[in-house]
């Protein structure tokens, strides 16, 4: 007979698929079952490891529901969420980022040049850019997706305080491609560190810090969709996000701006912060 | 800024650990995110297929509780549980092979040449040998603790009808290393198969079956515990073990013995089934 030994293992795990009905699934798992082997081989993995991946796993499991899901957030911090948002990178294109637990379908609408400060404290900033395609030219009826926290770092969703949908919109635009709004700065705040996946940033001495962002998800006919975040390029955290989320191209200033005016014509105090992007979309596959 | 990019990413995530207080706790997490990422580049992870995957730890979350848990299933059928067990072998000493979930402490004690029969229908079986060492001498003192199904394929824990503890035991044995027991013949079964591990086989082509076996788990003072299995030879489904537990070494023939004698010293019908295994003990580490 056959027989299983070190040596002949893992081409018997991948020759196992081989009545896969669907190539890529054939390709991917044989793939995984590769680069797991590897991985075990090469540090001689010990029963008692294997036995802590397994509680670790288990652990998670104990602590996922439908508000909140460990494997997620594990994906997270060992950056395998933000590498496979890169390998989407398309050249020219704004790079991908994050979606991150806190996005939710049905945002209120918002007018461009609308406003979101309400009653939110914190120092007022106006966005504003706009949404081109790969030549530069405006994309026609896009919509932006917008997301951020509080000036205390806390998402609607965490906080009773806030009022339901605060602090995100979405933003039919017009022919022209431009989007502006008015908003409070976000703040860092810590990814939730109080099951495994803290344990594991705890034992490899990291912290669960991610630096204030804005999240933008912006869609448009024709075009892949495009999730990504802005990062003010002074955050404490900027060098060292606990999910690997942020790129030079996506730090962006929050430049003071004394243009009483302008102030006055969005309803800001003077000075004030102003951050301009544009997002350049790719078009769809 | 330094900035996270395709290129950078892997090694800005293996940084990220550092600091961590256990060098190797630092070596196994980063050669466990190298390896993940080179699986996700290699196939270009495409993101509904990271949904995927996060969708399968999440449906075997559901499902693992104290009594079930998929992840050890998952990594039983993806050859990991079984490649971590052939990276402790020892030259000479008696391969390893899994635990598997139906282990538990306690079982009740049985003389050397007991008996496991008693009300169970099947095939009997006269199993014997000796537990030795890497030179070939008998181990003194040695335990063994031993478990397996029914001749319809069910442990005790899965099936109300057998009573508690049956076709479980741990002998103790004497300074010649021998043991014997008469049991009877188990079967080929199912691992469980109605979670998204049963999904992943169903997509791979794959069936649930494991060939019939004996569990022994073999542990003596100064040597290395031995965690093992015996399958019969003969065995429909000794080719294609669904956890890949199978080695050449285990299959052992179930030879047909015409004994009258030593069938009534061991109280066993005329013929009956002999299985004989010398177990080699390697030293502890």
């Amino acid at each position: 007979m056959q027989g299983i030994d070190r040596n002949t293992l893992t081409d018997a795990v991948i020759a196992s698929f081989e009545g896969a009905g669907d190539p890529r699934m054939k390709e991917v798992i044989g793939a995984l079952v590769r680069h797991l082997h590897a991985f075990a081989r090469e540090v001689e993995l010990r029963p008692e490891e294997w036995r802590a991946g397994i509680a670790f796993l288990t652990a998670a499991a104990a602590i996922t529901d439908d508000k909140r899901n460990e494997f997620v957030l594990a994906s997270d911090i060992l950056g395998l969420t933000s590498l496979t948002d890169l390998l989407q990178g398309v050249p020219g294109a704004t790079e991908r980022s994050v979606l991150g637990p806190f996005h939710a379908e049905g945002s209120p609408m918002l007018p461009v040049g609308g406003d979101l400060i309400r009653d939110n404290a914190g120092p007022p900033v106006l966005v504003r850019g706009r949404v081109l395609d790969l030549e530069g030219r405006p994309v026609r009826g896009a919509t932006i997706d917008f997301w951020q926290t509080n000036a205390l770092g806390h998402y609607w969703q965490q906080d009773p305080t806030q009022s339901p949908d605060n602090l995100r919109f979405r933003m039919p635009l017009g022919d022209d491609g431009v989007y502006a709004f008015t908003t409070v700065r976000p703040a860092p705040y810590t990814v939730p560190y109080d099951g495994p996946v803290g344990g594991l940033l705890r034992a490899g001495g990291r912290h669960a810090w991610r630096p204030a962002h804005f999240h933008f998800r912006v869609l448009a006919d024709g075009f892949a969709p495009l999730t990504t975040e802005l990062f003010p390029a002074d955050d404490p955290y900027i060098e060292q996000d606990a999910v690997f989320g942020v790129r030079a191209s996506l730090a962006v200033p929050f430049v003071t701006r004394d243009a009483p005016e302008e102030a006055a014509r969005h309803r800001l105090p003077n000075p004030f912060a102003l951050v301009e992007f544009d997002f350049r979309m790719s078009p769809a596959r």
